[in-house]
């Protein structure tokens, strides 16, 4: 470890006010108590307090206020998750704003170009970025081997690329004009960050709507966007395909494609023919799995109590391993001696 | 969240004392500095004391000793984790299991079935589980589709299992039998796991060895185990492939056979077919995204630093939003009015 | 066999007149003489008389003309194949109409719809269909099973089918109307024969053209259709694209969706899950096999050849079977012992 | 063409007697009748001569006959088709090499290997080789290419071949060493031509059987290989899966791996990743349904009627096409007017 990594290790663990206590908000309530390594829930706001009081009742050493403001000037309160509606937004990025809080903001930033236009100025004048707007794809793992690739360059510039985004079913308050606004504003900022251009045109051709999506709702929908440097984007925007949650992506470049989401990793269209990679070593393959199983592990102790392989599977696999090494020796099928299992293995 | 949840939360950090400071330690003391929560490294221990000094030094709070018994008496030692080589794991086990400490120990529990049965008579009599080996497949989300699939029954009893077993290539210190003791003891445990049997014989059929082995090595191997079942594994064991590593795995069931470990998910054929599941929502979907998104929000906001999608991101997607319903109302193509982008989100 | 198929076996060879002695002629020329069963190459036409002369050498008993309607009117003509170019079609096709002759005509029927509409008139005239359209594409095996699955109608109605459309590189006098007239024109058949509807307007999106198409060629284009019911067809057209020979197709419909041409067997995404079928007996997988053993076979015995696997081959199955049996029997490793191979099966 | 192919293309067509009339008989009958260019079936023989009188029938030009010499010596036989059950092979195999023929013998030779060495010592003496058994994998296209793949040798030597052969069901009569003579005798070919090596010993493996198979039939089994230059070869035999029809086969060598038969193409694990070949052109991708194309047309025109594309279909094309080339001149969406459909092409 460097010195720099030492330090960081020192860093207190930072003091989070999550504002919003509905599904999204009480999902990252749990994420930073349980999954996130170095944070912890200060505090939690929401206008309808006794929900925030419920929730906050859940973690150890947190605080439930009905006003965002006053969370964001409790005391521990070191950054903000804003998960609260839409048209909250703007004043709460404000607030943050003027205490220097660093913001992780859930889509969308605020409702319209204008309020947005708002933030970004008085982001600007605080002289240094505080503001993380949640566009989650980013960070998964398909998403960012696709915008390596397309950095990487191998593959040309991107002419093309063709995008499907497929919902089971939507809840009834959903309307048509939320398949672009809530829906396909996740294609608007693939398209944006992979291709890393500005979206200049867009047109939405509408199909016949499926018999099975609710009454007036005008589902699928076919989205095309034109970028600034002249690539072409088509979307696939179908919310009640009622088959599966599907996000697909494929770039489509002078001298190969690339496509993501379709249950396997990363395929490759290229003259040396179509593919992936291969991992290269175990930690590439089973990251996660040291990852989990150190966490059940802790998750375990720290209840007092012990899961996982036990003891047993160490020894039989000592025995297996024995007689295996014997049969390879011998060129011989070798029987594999165990000893009776006690009960307390059972 | 329940009564029980809540008194989860409230339940103190995890101090780990790890032993063995070599790759595998340092990897979990980074892992349990940086990834897991709800943990912290409060000791570690090498005989090679100066290396334990220069883990210990990069994290905050960690004392470095050059015997594991010293560590495992340390203050604020809750859990022992073991990642110092096999010799030495019997007596460490024993002397955790003296404090009644639970222990997270590398495979293999013992290097032999003599000692591992040592190690058991002194967990019975403890006379409760503190011993967890680690076998990390179990963690690892495709093998516990698998097991899932095979316990939710669909596919009838199990009666053939093929696996293969990959390597890009060997340590100059690895020899033939390490083929079984390090390599194909992972396969012993995913049988004995998957299949819930245990190993009865075992045979190794030894082709030609690739000429591309070092001298020596007898590489690759077919390994068979017959279970007290009347199941039978067939391991293909190859350290020296060259192209990359795999660990593929396919239970073959009165009903049908599932896959996994090919580079897509789990992949069942059945009398429906061939094929597998599809995710029914996002939060399936980009689970790990989000644990990313914020653990990275959290990681530069801890280095007083803010990365991840601007404000100017959130800004643009307000804006072609706004075109995009504009278009789906008109069925026009529209243009979409971006104010000239400011230098300081360049 | 039915008495009907009894009657058609006895039907003599059906005498074709290929027009055009090009490349695409001539590979008919090829097709029917050796492939075709049922049929001989009695006429061949081309302008380049001399040409048709050097391929009419090749077959016993074809005769060159310089003249199409010669090669009608010539004695052993039942049938007509148009491999000549497009604006050479509707004078041919009406003489083959004249003559009552059947007419398999390549695409294009005629360059335009005036022209193609008096060809219609007159078939219209004579009573009775004789004419068919060289859309290969409704002949291949993928998008037989797309059509027999949308005709089925488990996935209910389609919406929306996605078309990619790639080819390696183009001709020096490919030009971007072209891909139009001479690509798209195959997306434009297959929506109209999958989804059973004309497609009632058509949009085109020009992309910043590959700086790898040749110059003045527009390539890639988006194309849009949609048809008389509402269905949208989104069509990638990449001409240019270095890597390959793709035309691939998902059909997006109420209750699923379904793709061919991805290197694999007809892909569907339902309630199910993703998956596709099995074939459930050795003629459906090996129909080919049987086809092409026997057809090899036969071309060998007529050039007075024994090719394929040997009696040797037969022998050594048959020694290698009863060694088997024995193992089988035994549980033993069992020794496989066959005589010293004659020099004769070399 | 060459001066070869022009002759080839003059020899006159092969008369083929097919001796037994079962189902593979019936088939194959059908097969050099409907599909196979340049032969016909000059005469069937069957023990059943009742039966053979019923196929001979449906046959323009053929004679049955009760006995297969006598079907050999028949006038306008020049070739032999052995379809008859395996005892009767080495009498017909004897007869038909006594009269010079060559002949396509189903699978087995003859039933033991005593016999099949009586059959190589007749053709030996003969002096030229006769027979080709019918092992028709060898002429499956998936085959072939893993076939080429091998011999070209970039994947270096083989060093095992992992094979899987899965049934539905088997018929009332199968037993449990049929499994070996009749299911795993296609591996031994295939291991034998791919590896171009000799079996020289064999294992098998019981696991308790499958409690779907009849009582009696120990299903599935696996059964090893060592050839005569030392590969494994490790056959996974289930005629009872239930599921399906799967030929699949892996063959891992010194630089990578390679696999067939899993609903996909020929696919490859190397140093450069996994993956596959893209065609290079239409023809690789639609040769089958251009044959097919021009053999149901060919056969239409016997019938004197006309199927596929109409020329409606070409018009309609040619409408479109013009359309479509108007909205790429002006990059408007363009409608397609189209005359009305006239009921002839309804």
């Amino acid at each position: 470890m460097t010195q720099q990594a030492r330090e960081f290790a020192r860093r207190p663990s930072l003091g989070v006010a999550v504002i919003g206590t509905g599904a999204m908000g009480a999902d990252h309530v749990r994420r930073i108590d349980q999954v996130i390594s170095g944070a912890h829930v200060a505090a939690v706001a929401d206008l309808d307090e006794a929900r925030a009081r419920r929730l906050a009742d859940t973690v150890d050493g947190c605080t439930a206020y009905g006003d965002a403001a006053e969370a964001l000037a409790a005391p521990g309160v070191d950054a903000v998750l804003l998960a609260s509606p839409g048209p909250a937004h703007e004043e709460q990025l404000l607030a943050a704003l003027a205490r220097d809080l660093p913001v992780l903001c859930e889509k969308p930033l605020t409702p319209d170009a204008e309020s947005a236009l708002r933030v970004l100025d008085a982001e600007r004048k605080l002289g240094r970025r505080r503001i993380q707007v949640g566009f989650m794809r980013r960070f998964d793992s398909e998403f960012r081997k696709l915008k390596r690739l397309l950095e990487g360059g191998t593959l040309g510039r991107p002419l093309l690329m063709h995008c499907r985004h497929r919902n089971v079913k939507v809840h009834d308050y959903f309307t048509t004009s939320m398949l672009i606004s809530d829906s396909v504003v996740h294609e608007m900022d693939c398209a944006r960050w992979l291709l890393e251009q500005e979206i200049a045109a867009i047109t939405v051709v509408r199909p016949r709507p499926s018999s099975l999506a609710p009454d007036g709702l005008e589902d699928p929908q076919v989205v095309l966007f034109e970028t600034t440097e002249g690539a072409v984007v088509t979307v696939e925007m179908f919310a009640t395909c009622g088959f599966g949650y599907q996000v697909q992506a494929e770039a489509v470049c002078e001298r190969g494609t690339a496509r993501i989401g379709e249950g396997h990793d990363l395929l490759v269209n290229s003259p040396a023919g179509w593919g992936g990679e291969i991992p290269q070593d175990f930690i590439a393959r089973f990251a996660d799995a040291y990852d989990l199983e150190v966490q059940e592990w802790v998750d375990a102790a720290r209840a007092d109590r012990t899961t996982g392989p036990t003891a047993w599977d160490g020894y039989a696999a000592a025995a297996v391993c024995a007689a295996g090494i014997e049969a390879q020796r011998t060129g011989q099928r070798t029987a594999v001696e165990l000893v009776e299992r006690p009960d307390f293995y059972a």
